[in-house]
């Protein structure tokens, strides 16, 4: 109840601080017999990790993941999986001089109001590391959705501050620093990024992500919405301040005769909805996109006060990425995987795993 | 598990639909000692209610309140409170010709896929007509926020369609049908919809919500964040898309130099993070804001398919809002009170009531 | 989470105090497609009803249930059920004189302390009467689990008071006031049971149901065990004191070479375990036995304190069971139901209809 | 929902089997600000542990516990505790020969047809040894309760086998490898061990265990009873059948006039309720006991059939308990202590720290 379980069905709970012995999670209610090793998960926090180009964070954590129970001769045995993360790289030094100082931007005020004290190492438990356990639960999600309905994840980012991404092709995404699904825009974005870490200052971003190959019925009335937990999931995500599903803010401005997907005996028309109608799974691709703030640790001098109440001034010299959107597509991706593997599991109690009478018209498109 | 009941300590089960006998929901968890009657519910259903201008559904429901249990010699007991309302305006003839084909942008298609079968009168339980029992429930979320803590909460429609609506004062809200916070610009929305109902078309809306007089240190790292439980509330009201924190997708162009709220020992400097900082309510007004696709129901004929996969065309003749936008401002503040409402529980459980040691400054401006 | 809710999948909340407007549930959760109407429930109330003979209360509920919501053209929607019970019968003159003073053995004392004001109608929320709803919820999942899987359940009062029933045949049991499996004893019980009431006093009882048919694979280690839920189950019902699964407190005398159930490959060669080893059923028979304390309202004067803590004397003159363990039998078999339902439900999340590689024994004896 | 977490607001999630690298739990949901060393826990966990004397399993395993996270400068932060054991006496070669047969009275048959595989070392899941993480679960909870209210805990075997075990002194527990709250008893009890280790076979126990200083008002009606989720605590410890509540199973042959503890102003008469009325604590002692089956695992053969539904026989020669009860005292403790834990916080939830009017009475006795 203390927020740190997501899902109801694929139970995550997660623990850990930024600079504590390790971080990570247990994962519970995993269905058995899905063959799962440390190498599945890998490689999606290979994709989250810092360090690795000038643009992120230089701070030097492997996050090498080990699976402590829950798999048996290279199998899940249905019994809970915790993945461990040891932290390596604790330069607490680097902090000290925000124990006693909220900084702008940060959770250091409110955490120090809720619990009368915390813990300054890196952020303590407000630190977006703690998305790596994430990511890890999410391969696991991922992992099964793909074997059992052909499920698959994609994501990129569409703006980088004022810059606007055109989407390209899918294909450049894995091939630069930014998760851009642009090759002719990399150079502007990088020069773009370097002036800004010259300034001391940082962005915000935009990032789209999608689901493919859902399937239909997944989702609850009234409450747990499909759309509903996408969005929870998303804004649980440090940094992030906006969601929108499918067309998003701009239905404001849409007609019904422009806005309502048309249905024909090939599926779909278009997809304003974002793959979802009263919160239930249409088949169709499912679209999310999420706004993230500027990261708060900048160079430049802010106002702020000390646990006294009296005037002080924050700057921050650590090792922050400039943009913590940039690093933020593995982790969206994760989360919407955590949600539809949920919901996979809570459909299947309610509905069996047997379809319906089902209408001869293709789902998705 | 189905997704009928909102919130974890304050927590409220939904029932019913559109066209059954009663809807209702019960409330478990209501703090015992809370003076309550029909008459502190009734105002705010009233404020939802259908049939109040032309502007809205002529359906006439007088969405009568009744308390079952739970309320002894007019004070709540602690244990559930069941409020119930009768249904009275049932014309389901006016949706027979629904029954077979699935209309462009409502959740026809979606349940009959998830349940294999669907009640299709009036939307069944995709109604919106489902949160009245919310605004119900809010109410008394709202009368035990405000003697607790001061709390209170209000709303206003910032755009209608493509005509933004310039905020000039909460004062005119009520006086209006559009919930808008300006008096000079009435009679051009007034002429909007009248043009819109006679086109046979529906549009979007954008509306903005606030909670003012909110505790400090409400929200739980690392899922159950204020803004995450937010955003689920929001995006689980019929046909949101978007939801929006503070500066929302402003944040994407801001720059870490202009987007942390400054502290100074009178409060914080600014509010871009609209009241919350690392998922916990820093003190300041929490501000929201959602995006509500056009109404699905309309006039122009639109293509479809039939259960059986035929092609189909679909044209609505019932009673439908024009805009469900228009009576979505005391939803959405009611499920923002139930947001706070259940946190409000949550922290006391973990943290009690009395206040950790304070910094001698204003938390909140 | 303050405790109205039963099951996590199959989920009843429970409203409504003994002399309030009426009582009810809203099931969540049940799978669509299910026929259901009010006369798939009424006769499972009717067994439970007071009134039936001049053992149990004459308070005249007729018990009535009505279906409010979830059930379209027959069949379950997979949305909500709401169950309501109108209570006709409040004649709260009855119980004055228990306003100021705590009952012995009742709740009064404890709800005054907790919520610091009680409703004394009839015992408010502490009424078995609040058991009514759950043999309701209980109907449906009785139907359904025999639907899917064969499933059965049955009961008898085993010990009333002093007297031990010995087992003949479960056809006696619905031909007795007493859920007693034997046809000789009655004359005897019934005698007892008249100079109880003559004497003012009351007397305990022993209840043992069975669940037949189970399917092989219910119940989650390591917590929500089977047994667990059982046991959490049955000391939930009003009166209740000990619950024994299987031998029950017979094994302490036990050697694990007598307990342990042989295997053959024809099935279980006995049932010490009452059906379930680790937590999860074995696909033999459940059984479980309760005990149920002598009903607290009695006539006989009983010292007590008032809410000034002045001494008091307590007398009862309302109607009462003497034996509040004569109609558990209904009940206990409603709430086994119940758990077993909602452990099927989350067996197929988790597991998947499709049943394992299944060894080619008989899993059941 | 997969039942790896116990409680709900002091929740604790449990993971690991008996011989994978490492057990342990996270629990979340801890008041922040209270003193936690891993010296607060070890404590409990040495009384629980295996090879202390002879009549208890010589697997020797020192069950470290290690603190992994929600500590920062010896104090709780609000955010999840993770607690490590590692396993470091891992002899899987003892238990080669139950890969394939199914042994009498173990979990082996259910998780096999529950998951369609299992981890066979040492019981994989269904292992005892998952109760190490909740005593040490459990020691956080009585340190906060025992600070907060002056809540303490203690339990004592009553019966071994067929010998019954007098209670003479509290004082005598600890002196003794039994938990018997007796010393003259103590040779009977080691001859009667010897023996039955001799003839290789099993018995079962009987454990009593109670909480003093328990305050007024915790459980909540209807169904979180306080004595309903100790039953489904107790039931949920390894090889218990039975669990009793006060007066217990004598409840039967009681009379209502001797049974309803009477009220004095001094407090409670009597304590046939054992601490708690209408489901919610009385603030008398809360009195628990449990029935603890015989050792499954026995020297001496006993039918049973291999995965190929073949007739096998199944003889244990590893290192086990001949009486599990024998160190079931601690486990039942902690679980009686995460209970009330629990209670503690939801009852805070809703009701709040400040204690209503108080009648002038002593509450306990």
């Amino acid at each position: 109840m203390s927020g740190s379980t997501f899902g109801e069905l694929f139970r995550v709970t997660n623990f850990g601080e930024s600079h504590g012995p390790a971080i990570g999670c247990v994962i519970d209610g995993c269905p058995p017999g899905l063959e799962l090793s440390e190498a599945d998960i890998q490689p999606e926090l290979d994709r989250r990790r810092p360090g690795t180009s000038r643009h992120v964070t230089q701070r030097n954590e492997p996050d090498v993941v080990e699976i402590l129970s829950g798999v048996y001769e290279g199998k899940t045995t249905g019994t809970p999986i915790c993945l461990l993360i040891k932290n390596t790289d604790q330069r607490s030094k680097d902090y000290g001089n925000i124990l006693d100082t909220f900084r702008p931007g940060h959770a250091d005020y409110t955490y120090w109001r809720k619990y009368g004290l915390r813990d300054p190492r890196g952020g303590g438990r407000s630190s977006a590391r703690l998305t790596a356990p994430m990511v890890g639960a999410g391969a696991v999600a991922r992992k099964w959705l793909h074997q059992q309905y052909g499920t698959t994840f994609r994501g990129c980012m569409t703006n980088l501050g004022e810059l606007e991404i055109p989407f390209e092709d899918w294909k450049h995404v894995p091939n630069n620093p930014f998760f851009a699904a642009n090759a002719s825009k990399i150079a502007e974005l990088e020069a773009y990024m370097d002036e800004l870490r010259r300034a001391g200052d940082s962005v915000g971003a935009r990032i789209a992500v999608e689901a493919c190959g859902v399937p239909v019925g997944l989702g609850e009335p009234l409450f747990d919405k499909l759309d509903a937990d996408i969005a929870y999931a998303m804004m649980g995500i440090n940094a992030v301040k906006g969601v929108e599903i499918g067309s998003g803010f701009a239905v404001v401005a849409q007609r019904g005769s422009e806005h309502g997907d048309e249905l024909t005996p090939e599926g779909f028309a278009t997809n304003n909805a974002g793959g979802m109608l009263g919160g239930i799974s249409t088949g169709q691709d499912i679209r999310v996109a999420i706004a993230i703030k500027p990261t708060s640790s900048i160079r430049s001098p802010k106002a702020s006060i000390d646990r006294a109440g009296q005037v002080a001034t924050v700057e921050t010299f650590g090792r922050h990425d400039p943009c913590v959107g940039i690093r933020a597509t593995p982790i969206a991706e994760a989360m919407l995987a955590l949600v539809l593997m949920d919901h996979a599991l809570r459909h299947r109690a309610q509905c069996g795993d047997v379809r319906h009478e089902l209408p001869p018209i293709a789902a998705s498109r």
